[in-house]
């Protein structure tokens, strides 16, 4: 009997903004879409904007989706969250869906993700931004946050760059 | 196409003690593994006891096992979670166990357990204790903590039992 | 020039339910008073009833009053508090309560007392509650939650009391 | 009798950097000295670095302190902290930080303080930060971190005018 371990189940999470644009939904659900084929469970803040159509694109390959909401209430995620995990935590709720991930991707963004980016930089997680997609992924991409790191926000053009560097980071 | 949503996927979260006999180990690992078979998501603390068992049973299974780690730290999950959530939050991890929890169930238990119980009733989730597993599991089960709720923490003396009991609450 | 330092001034923390009696109401108002002329800051969930209360008297008598409340909204503090501390945590902010306790006090109360008594057991801090009060204060005063600790519950008839085992410990 | 109530305290959250110059350092206690002796209750995470210094100056002058702290160790706290308030949240306690602000001060800082000036925003608080002490205090000082606020980060270049423009939003 194999048994399946945690370390066989690895978690991307990805931030992005609410109020997006049809162009950043799209490419939002199809790097959900690739992660999902890439075997990674893919985890979000639960709600719509870049949360739905990453979750949208990784449950349309048959992938899991887990949403860490803010309020108690299950019903509040988005219709492509398989697990919906409801925290009461309000913004701090953010903590988790950065120190949960094994890798973290970011969308556009304004200062919610901005946060999760810090806190990303902070807890030591490998960050990849997508740097043609505006907001605060794109002023960060290839750059480092502070000196206490050696790497920089790597920076991919496109989703399939982000699969390669989460790729080379979890595989 | 049949997109499966979270309203499909249900969590049942279970509580209880770390340091435990192997007899409440035994029936804690034949609950986990009833309750993949059932189709849930078992979620626990993630750690070692009474977390360990319910998760060795649920994948043994072939179940999904989350797992809300107190601290940063993904290793600090035991061999059967297969979804590891670090979060830093200490004590605080309880909450989140309990707030994703579409039904709670305790077994044994010391005050870690007690807390657990008393804010599943807060948040108006389905509880259900082992009555014959002492600790607080025993001393609650069949009672009401307060009078906010005309429900009673159901008791349950064996694993079958705690099955009937969830599934009347989720299928 | 003296320092003042963290070691000098200590925080008690009073747990007690929202919905509360008129008699409740005055003798939760009198330990507030107690506490504050014996040089406590005294600390509560910031809401109504034995909030309230706690802090009303407290702040008649000079004192400090620290509210951590569920929400992010200051305005939801009681007009007693001096420091109000909007958590946007929820439930989870009953923990803050209880962590930054020198002592826990607890009055009455239901559900969330229950937890935030559990919680102060866990974490190691000496617990006080009114026996006469009912509730869970009642029930557990002069117990142990579990076997981790050899103190039990300390048992206080009268605020007096309650007072006299605050200073025992912190003075 | 004068009720003092949760309206006439104000507390200002200093967010800035563990490892900092002793200029930086002299700079931070200059201006908890005068946030104190304008009456402020003064905030921060209340460890070393730029955590000690504002609560060193502001103690000096007869002030408040509060620290909240990443763990459940009171002990933790810089000797300047009057309440320290250890929450076991880890990098979460970042949020309550900021949440329980009326105003927010950046001084030089890394992510940790780039975390805590988004989340700021995101929470709606004034913000201010020196603009002459690097870090993010310095690249943000006059921007605006996304499209949601009209104002910006308000940039004061001297300690002095930290003070005014907080002044000028509490008093």
């Amino acid at each position: 009997l194999k048994i399946l371990t945690q370390n066989e189940v690895k978690i991307v999470s990805v931030c992005g903004a609410r109020d997006i644009t049809s162009e950043i939904f799209e490419r939002a659900e199809k790097l959900g879409n690739l992660l999902a084929k890439e075997g990674y469970v893919v985890a979000c803040g639960g709600l719509s904007g870049t949360m739905e159509a990453v979750a949208k694109g990784a449950l349309s390959a048959g992938g899991t989706t887990v949403g860490i909401l803010p309020t108690y209430s299950k019903e509040s995620a988005n219709p492509y969250i398989t697990i919906a995990i409801p925290t009461g935590l309000g913004e701090s709720r953010n903590i988790i869906l950065v120190s949960m991930a094994d890798v973290v991707v970011s969308i556009s963004g304004g200062a919610g993700t901005l946060s999760e980016i810090a806190l990303a930089w902070k807890l030591g997680k490998p960050v990849v931004s997508l740097s043609t997609s505006g907001g605060w992924s794109a002023k960060l991409a290839g750059t480092r946050i502070d000196s206490t790191r050696a790497a920089t926000i790597y920076s991919a053009s496109t989703c399939e760059e982000v699969i390669d560097f989460v790729n080379s980071q979890l595989k």
